[in-house]
């Protein structure tokens, strides 16, 4: 092959691809959020990244449409999935009859949107859902449990955050009160800016839609209403007495008992939470990272009437929640929040000289047996040079493998962090090298 | 909504999609590979699904084009990757000066390949790789250490597997000893068939190639040659002074050597293992349940002589597995191997009355967080029928809460498989849970 064949190699643009050390903390995150899913007794579900353009177009419309990767391949139009919802509800409108309800499932996959590419924004991202789909009806009490399962996954990710609960009924319950159902996603969509615009000129464009002075400062009081049950129940029976406001507070209160029931703690009510305009029906939630609000959202969820309106008559109300776990971790990145020299594919490298190979592989299986990520830097080099190596990787422990050791049985092992060396049997290296990984954590939680 | 726009809800034809429980014994099986590939110092990675097809082309050609599904958006043109070893090579090229070599990294992830749908072949399947790539030179340890994660990996799954290990050298030893290096691929391109055809049929179209019948008997002796490493290199040693051929014998001594160092345990070799025509230059293997060859191999992996030869001048040799776990999981399916019964996303029923709700939550959440998978059936459906979904979803245990359970603190533990019940406080509850688990394990084991 002659250079000037060469391919320059590139990633797409917008995609995002870590570094192995970041990876690493990446996937520990994975790992972390569906431990939780597990634990709380939802299924796996790993459906197929392409589906028919048919399917996943059902429910989509405008701006989505143009993000969206289709192509067709012989005569068949697919799509590669922009969510995870849609196929859910492709996956439940066709085994219906095999699934038990409530239908509690997650899957962690990437979605695609092949939208410009902004900072923190990429066109694959993953998303680590849950769900709990009912047939015919489901119980608030699954609403309470997504809020407390969405608790639970930051918990397991050693994160500080505060999820702020709402419910929809109750801003559509005033709005069916002043007769604007009409105008609902106008409002909404004005609403939806409250924290982002002057007051006057959210007050100006309620104006416009047609609420009248006192309506526009009601709805704005229902906004701005946000604290403990107690407070925020308090605040809004004052406000309205129609039915379906008034089964939305109910809702939000038998939320919050069972949330109590159930462990949850750092949960607060936050009127202000709205998530999009025709979705979600009844409780949405949304979670920050507590004392850092303007972050933004690091999730969320919500109540939905039915999940399979496109595909069957059926009606499946479900209730969601979703980590926007590749946000999050830049964020988490760019917050300094991992310590990446912790992060070592070896613990301990063994340095063997030429006629030390055997001895040096049969050592690095005992380690690996053990539970020590050993490795050998077995290329033919100087032991020098596999000394500063195992320096430069930062690897903390060395063990040398000469014809000595091999002999005695004995081997000499180096901390390179505090220059330390000592000679013993593996088996005291396994236990030398388990405390200090011991003593590293427990160093590292205490910080 | 009506009904005649309805959607009928379809997976795209020749897509993989596993029910829930399926789905749990599948990522189970992910997961203790991937454990493998952790614990052995390899480094993960976690390319775009999508790549330009610029550098997705370079290596293909033939067959491979028309399965790809390649497409364009705007003025990107795009393919789904087909296997992980193209994407490996292009962020190795890319990344070359922030890595450390020997790079030792693994991906598990879905490739697309849009064959005709055939049972067992599927357009959208997992791939588990673990490569070693080495910066200029690579030693033959690497080898050793892929064969021996290789069988690690199925030591995971409790499989039963023999690798079968050749070396591509030998055999283009004697091509090149009898001067038929320009019929390489013509000749491998027989011998594959081997198991498949007669021998007159094999020794046939090796004169049609061109080789005299002592050439063809030499080959198919070659061939035909399996053992262990002694009987291997005795038989070998007479037929060939090549230096190609020797280095390829000598090599193969040396893994043999290494790998039982390393623990290496089902391992025979065979020069019958080919593994297609032009990639792999060096050992090569693949594995088989033991006494079950006929059902083929379960993955394989060898040498190769450049990763990166299309994107870049630097020589990057590498060695790779990769076990084949969508066709290994349907496989096992097949056999039943697995115990779909054993499988319950659900060990303990909570069963609550109107009345006890919220003290039922508070048990489900005290039962999960002491690692007992629980939930509530909080459908608000007659004791009777809630007895009964347990039953008919073959939960382990059921828990009533009633009020007077709540008001003493005593819950009635009942064993829906031998139908005991008593009534004890919920940490003997967890005890109770938690042995019978063991236990059952301990049996599952033993059978």
């Amino acid at each position: 092959m002659t250079d000037n064949k060469l391919i320059t190699p590139k990633k797409l643009q917008g995609f995002w691809e870590l570094m192995p050390k970041e990876q690493m903390l990446f996937s520990s995150l994975l790992e972390k959020i569906e431990k939780v899913f597990v634990e709380n007794s939802f299924l796996p579900l790993d459906t197929p990244v392409l589906e028919y353009s048919e399917t996943l177009l059902a429910k989509s419309g405008g701006d989505t449409d143009k993000e969206i990767y289709r192509f067709t391949k012989g005569s068949t139009d697919m799509c590669m999935r922009y969510d995870l919802t849609v196929p859910l509800a492709r996956f439940v409108a066709m085994h219906k009859n095999e699934l038990n309800f409530p239908f509690k499932r997650y899957q962690i996959g990437k979605v695609y949107r092949g939208e410009r590419p902004q900072k923190g924004r990429f066109r694959e991202f993953y998303q680590c859902d849950a769900d709990i789909i009912g047939d015919g009806e489901l119980s608030v009490v699954a609403d309470a449990e997504c809020v407390r399962l969405f608790e639970k996954c930051y918990n397991a990710l050693d994160l500080d955050v505060t999820i702020e609960v709402s419910n929809r009924k109750i801003l559509s319950g005033y709005i069916e009160e002043i007769n604007k159902t009409d105008k609902t996603i106008d409002i909404l969509i004005v609403l939806d800016k409250i924290e982002k615009l002057p007051m006057e000129e959210i007050l100006h464009q309620l104006e416009e839609i047609g609420l009248d002075k006192n309506q526009r400062e009601t709805i704005v009081s229902i906004i701005k209403t946000s604290g403990n049950i107690k407070e925020v129940s308090e605040k809004l029976k004052k406000i309205s007495k129609n039915e379906l406001f008034l089964s939305g507070l109910a809702e939000l209160e038998q939320i919050d008992n069972l949330l109590s029931a159930m462990g949850g703690k750092k949960i607060i009510y936050n009127l202000a939470i709205i998530r999009g305009h025709n979705y979600y029906t009844g409780t949405v939630f949304e979670s920050f990272l507590t004392g850092k609000r303007e972050l933004g959202a690091l999730g969320g969820g919500g109540r939905f009437e039915n999940l399979c309106g496109y595909f069957s008559k059926d009606k499946m109300p479900g209730v969601g929640m979703s980590v926007g776990i590749t946000r999050l971790f830049n964020l988490l990145m760019q917050e300094n929040y991992f310590d990446l020299f912790q992060t070592n594919e070896i613990e301990c490298a063994v340095i063997n000289f030429d006629d030390t190979l055997l001895p040096s592989m049969r050592v690095v299986e005992q380690l690996r047996q053990s539970g020590v990520k050993a490795d050998c830097f077995y290329e033919n080099k100087s032991f020098k040079s596999k000394m500063k190596e195992a320096n430069r990787r930062q690897v903390k422990f060395v063990i040398i493998v000469g014809e000595n050791e091999v002999n005695t049985n004995m081997f000499t092992l180096k901390n390179m962090t505090t220059g330390e060396q000592a000679t013993m049997l593996l088996s005291d290296i396994v236990e030398t090298i388990k405390s200090d990984r011991m003593a590293s954590l427990t160093l590292s939680n205490r910080n």
